[in-house]
């Protein structure tokens, strides 16, 4: 077992020298701490950023790029979809999860389009493009898609379907070095150097420093086997990442991701949690987690996806993430893509993100007794299933699950299966409870002095639900708020 | 809102005078207090318990009593069930969860048949009578039952069936006086007192009281308003139950329960989790719930339960605690039981615990095409459910969820469906992590000195399943423990 750190706080009594201050101290370079860094220095703050590795970037650098904005945004309109702040918030209660924070939710949709401009004077450039097929990335540069299940059911009877994936223009997509998320951080990393934010790499924080009222003045942190101490003049702002690669955190509150990490970095370990933990941070949300399915989404939409009881559970054509969180937390992990020759054919016809799909159909037989048969199934369950789905699709309706009329055709021969079991991977959501200013709560519900924190490893506007976009969504619009909240403290 | 309670540890330096003091301070009184009070005086400790009610008792001597044991005690053996702790053992693995503690569970099976001789030679009294039907609880005062699903699929193939809920004798089941929970509390109690057990009631724990070394020496409690310092010259016990009535807790970790807690007490509010982890402690299985489902099992046993899209989704005869995990974590809160009326009849002719659940059906149609349209679930989904079960039933067989033959027979008319959407409550099982021996580990995995646990403010042997009889179980097990632990230090 590795060991693990102590985390109890230090004190400033304590500490002989400090080696280094500044009026606000940033753990994390990724992109709540950019965000944060250029608020803070913009409210007149001088900012030192502690990064533990060798460069910025964080998750965020490595993802996709995707950025939650609505509420109509200059590129919604200009693309020709309604939004307003009401419509977003109203998806946003529905889609997110038993625990929705109503406060947030509503500053963060009404706040949006704002948002979406401070990003835009960044230098963030989005694509004037739209790109509406079924999937998990636009394939190429496209500013605007569909990443919630906003146009699927049961959301497109709740709210108005508008896209809200707004992707920064990608460049050399197919060799990932500039991807959407290496788009976003590089201009915000741009704008903070031109500020004059300084950063420490190779720098990893141990432990908070406190005085002797309680009140947060430093952070303990070791480099090259070194422990320095970093005083804080104003406020410390967490921006650590999620805990996806600690695994008894992860055990202890969500459990069914263990093993199955992803869309996260091995430094997400928790760190910026635990050291808030430790001097009696409250956690929120903390079973929530955004789950993968690694399934192709064209693929997803022209077949039906059934559990281990051959039973259907879920619209195949709404946002993958949602496919993949029913399937591992409602359904075992059991999921298995049956699809027919013509719509496989058709699925791999159309533009896709990525070549990463292209496996071969795990059982293929010239009927669904067959199929079921050689799957294992219990008897006739899949045959009922499929009898029952193609009698409602040969007339255009799909009364169990609602899925749109464009993707329903009766599932004919020969008939292949997927085995999709286990097709799953995630990160959890959960984290610090922070206010609308981004400072730390205790669990006596008032802010730790001193302490601030966003990005995943806080608790943010997904707290059971999931849309591609909401993290760096969140923490990029929280990492501002903390950010200049601690330059103004 | 309720002001919340600050936890931070006190330091032993800053007390003027202790106002009490033992070898070991137990906090709470009910079945992890007893246990722990009884093993530290019998292991040479002077015991003191502090109680924040006016008695002993806590939520042990309101519940149904069971406590989950076997691996073959003389009860199971005199009625002749067959049970090794290996058999035991696979069966815990198998319906606990996903995030199992193996050592636990392994130390509890083999540990079980000396725990059970040890209730019976403290007083405990368990009658040789065995009650085989499908219910929550014995309806008399039966000794033994099946509490599980161990005799239901998909356990029944994985180890071999055997009944492991011991219920103390009850006296005056009907008025609930004397029930299976008090029959277990009342004579460990006389045996506590008996050895000199001291009580101190109305006095709530506030904080935990460290010295210089970081060694827990004491706890901040207060009475009738007044703070007063206990301090331990051993150890402390946290014996404190759930926090099932911490709202924000729940909301936090296991939101699904909000709004619905049940089988707890309100004193059950998180506080000896939350003074434990401002020091330190970690926490396990947060997000585990046991779930309750209101309805009469003998009904659910010969009716079928569907989902919100007329779906099958667990065998109905199983474990009613697992009918209520499938439906809240599962199926979003969605089930209606539908039973013709031969059935319901049959059911209601048998011998059950409760009149709770004679409610009127929701729906009574003579189809169930009617019935279908009447409930408003997706065209022909019942129909289409009903005529697989019926067409298996007649065979006595269930294909789908492995039903026992014995509740297999074919839906008639007239039939009658019984809207079950939320009738789901329950409790959390998560809470500090402990070793075998009670002892509070830290987030360094290493004890935290001084400190002890158990009982429903630890995580137990149940991390996401659930049978019942298992909090009793490993509350007065590692209660045991944790007392003789802390006692010897």
């Amino acid at each position: 077992m590795v060991d693990v750190q102590d985390v109890a706080p230090g004190r400033a009594a304590d500490v002989s020298e400090w080696n280094a201050e500044a009026d606000v101290v940033i753990a994390g370079y990724g992109i709540a701490g950019v965000c944060a860094a250029i608020e803070a220095a913009r409210a007149g703050a001088d900012v030192l950023i502690l990064e533990r590795t060798g460069g910025w970037g964080g998750a965020a650098a490595l993802a996709g790029g995707f950025v939650y904005l609505g509420g109509g945004t200059p590129l919604q309109q200009a693309l020709g979809f309604d939004d307003t702040p009401e419509n977003m918030e109203a998806f946003l209660l529905a889609a997110v999860g038993p625990n929705a924070d109503h406060a947030k939710i509503a500053d963060y949709s009404h706040g949006s389009v704002e948002h979406y401009r401070w990003l835009v004077d960044c230098g963030v450039q989005f694509k004037q493009e739209f790109w509406g097929e079924p999937g998990w990335e636009p394939p190429h540069d496209e500013g605007l898609m569909y990443s919630g299940g906003e146009n699927a059911a049961p959301f497109n009877t709740i709210a108005t379907p508008a896209p809200r994936g707004h992707v920064p223009q990608m460049q050399n997509k197919r060799t990932g070095e500039k991807g959407g998320g290496y788009m976003l951080m590089k201009p915000l990393v741009e704008t903070a150097e031109k500020l004059g934010v300084r950063v420490e790499y190779d720098t990893r924080i141990q432990r908070l420093i406190l005085d002797d009222t309680g009140r947060v003045v430093g952070v303990a942190a070791r480099r090259y086997g070194e422990e320095m101490a970093v005083r804080a003049r104003r406020g410390i702002v967490l921006a650590t990442g999620s805990f996806a690669y600690n695994e008894e955190m992860v055990a202890a509150h969500a459990p069914r991701l263990i093993g199955r990490p992803a869309a996260a970095i091995e430094e997400h370990d928790g760190i910026g949690i635990r050291v808030a933990q430790a001097v009696g941070a409250q956690v929120d949300a903390m079973d929530a987690t955004e789950v993968a399915f690694f399934g192709d989404p064209q693929m997803l939409a022209r077949g039906i996806v059934v559990n281990g009881r051959g039973q259907r559970y879920i619209t195949e054509d709404t946002y993958p993430g949602r496919i993949g969180q029913a399937t591992l937390i409602e359904q075992d992990n059991q999921a298995f893509l049956i699809i027919d020759d013509d719509s496989n054919e058709a699925a791999r016809k159309t533009v896709t993100s990525t070549p990463f799909f292209r496996a071969q159909p795990t059982w293929v037989a010239e009927s669904v007794a067959e199929l079921e048969g050689e799957m294992g199934l219990p008897e006739s369950s899949l045959q009922q299933t499929v009898s029952y789905y193609n009698e409602h699709a040969a007339a255009g309706a799909d009364p169990l699950l609602g899925k749109k009329p464009e993707f329903l055709k009766p599932i004919g021969s020969p008939v292949a299966a997927f085995d999709m079991r286990g097709f799953t991977a995630g990160f959890p959501l959960g984290g610090l409870r922070t206010d609308l200013d981004g400072r730390v709560l205790a669990s006596t519900r008032k802010p730790i002095h001193g302490l601030y924190a966003a990005g995943r490893c806080t608790a943010g506007i997904c707290t059971g639900g999931y849309a591609s976009g909401a993290s760096l969504g969140d923490s990029s619009f929280y990492g501002r708020r903390a950010g200049r909240a601690a330059a103004l403290s």
